[in-house]
């Protein structure tokens, strides 16, 4: 049994891992949800009960054997050396340590071994790139990747519950004829979409699509894979969607390759095309499995499918891939 | 001046039509709106007056001198060869014809001398392939185009004007707490997003993307441009936004690019980095120009750009581009 630590245990995600732990069975001796200190005073609901919230500060980590940080990537760099001074194991949501290379980034169906490397800390992935490699890996047996085409759908909760409620609220306002004003993202959310609302670096790209490009290398393990990927935020509550251009080294089949996700751990098939089911949002949200299907030849390319994905973003995405990682840091502890 | 007849001027795109003819100043005489038998007695509105609707049959073209057909393919092939008989101009902008090699498919800033060869009957493209072919044109000046990846982002207009209340009706469902139930297309639509609704074909792709394909290619004279395209249905009301990757068989340069793109008729370059400001479905909705931006390299590919472009579904995706095909008309005949 042990004391776990949720930093930013009041947000969108922290709402998440509390029932993702709890869902699991994770076996939690004490709870200790922690956030900024203007929320101190308030509690958040864990097995039918009601937690204080403590401030997340350097001295709060006394006694913790697993802290969660879901708080952005300033508090993980603050605070992350302090847990494991305490000598906690730390699953740090944010994009703080993802890329330095004594870190596994992991996504537990794609990557596990890369798990034997750790040093108390382990990141989780960008929510895209842990929905993305989950669905691409399982098609990696089919040959090698050449290159990745990718246009995303993504959803409000990528930016925090703060940005689902703002989308609620804007829409209720655009029904209503009153003046839609956007209070957490840039642009007008209601019946509208936009490029994602990071910002644009050197490159062109915007601070997504660069994350989801260096991180898709490291957990699929291809440190040159040539991925090319358009960030799109839609008006959507809580799963990523995404398109798929893959391009192989030698001929696949469309079976081959439904196959291939049907067997695979972490997803599953909806490929329907006499109903015209396939993946969406609102059926992936709520689902631990993402969803991938509308697996087809594309016609202008060789060795080339097409596909299309959809994945919770807050669980897959971001909660259910760190309690995994917990459960198998435990395991490999034991 | 001329006698117009409109069938179809009960839908969103026949609503479209009266405005654009309005604002334009087409020489309307007489307007003679047209529409299913369910729709007579009703009237629309036009320059200040209300004109009643009439049944859309094969004797109801006398005296007509330029017919705009918005109601689907069966009605354009059943009436239109009426409408021929009886001596008028025809712009369709159904699907019936557009692949009929006699007929003119024309997006006018793009293949405006195809127009020569009509003999009455003029095809509307759909509007996915009128949006990224105006899009997509001044590009083909910096080289030979080898090849495109799309995504779409299509608006509840697509689907007419049922669609788009069934959009606002099932959010509103949606936020008091009710229960979503599809009434137009098949799939629930409030802050939902699928696959394009078109019934899938045999190649895997439906009919929505091969339309896009064989329309692109014939508006921009290739006949064997290699294309990959996934449309999807998102939740906007009215305007098609679509990603699109772009290779060609020579270096390419973001600044050229936006060059041409800012030259161009009928787009209007929106790429502001810095603000992360770039086509919006928000900023198209009510806009003749398509917006095109987020020009920028792909590292993927040598030779190839990514862009994103946004355009009204209802005006040059259908009604603007159908006034600009009978000025066009009118114009050569004079």
């Amino acid at each position: 049994m042990v004391t776990v630590a949720i930093v930013g245990a009041t947000g969108a995600v922290g709402a998440e891992l509390l029932a993702v732990l709890e869902r699991r069975e994770f076996p939690v001796e004490r709870l200790v949800p922690m956030a900024s200190a203007r929320s101190v005073g308030t509690t958040v609901r864990f097995r039918g009960a009601d937690h204080p919230v403590v401030e997340a500060k350097a001295d709060a980590f006394a006694g913790v054997d697993v802290a969660f940080f879901s708080a952005g990537a300033t508090r993980s760099r603050d605070l992350i050396p302090h847990a494991r001074a305490a000598g906690a194991l730390v699953v740090d949501n944010s994009s703080a340590f993802r890329m330095d290379p004594s870190v596994p980034l992991v996504v537990p169906e794609v990557n596990p071994d890369a798990l034997a490397g750790h040093d108390g800390v382990v990141a989780n992935p960008n929510c895209v790139a842990a929905i993305l490699t989950v669905a691409v890996a399982p098609l990696t047996k089919l040959g090698h990747v050449e290159r990745l085409v990718i246009s995303t759908y993504q959803s409000a909760s990528g930016a925090g519950a703060r940005a689902m409620e703002d989308l609620l609220v804007q829409t209720a306002d655009h029904l209503a004829g009153r003046e839609v004003v956007p209070r957490v993202l840039r642009h007008p959310f209601a019946f509208n979409l936009f490029s994602h609302d990071s910002a644009v670096e050197g490159n062109g790209y915007n601070g997504e699509e660069n994350k989801v490009v260096a991180e898709l290398r490291k957990i699929l393990g291809m440190a040159d894979l040539p991925v090319s990927v358009t960030c799109m935020r839609v008006p959507i509550l809580r799963a990523h969607t995404a398109t798929v251009n893959i391009e192989f080294d030698r001929a696949v089949s469309v079976e081959a390759a439904r196959e291939a996700i049907a067997a695979a751990d972490g997803v599953q098939l909806v490929d329907d095309p006499e109903a015209n089911h396939f993946p969406m949002p609102n059926e992936a949200s709520g689902k631990d499995d993402v969803l991938v299907g509308r697996v087809r030849l594309d016609p202008s390319r060789a060795n080339t499918l097409n596909l299309l994905v959809s994945g919770d973003q807050l669980l897959k995405g971001a909660a259910l891939n760190a309690v995994q990682l917990a459960e198998a840091l435990r395991a490999a502890a034991s």
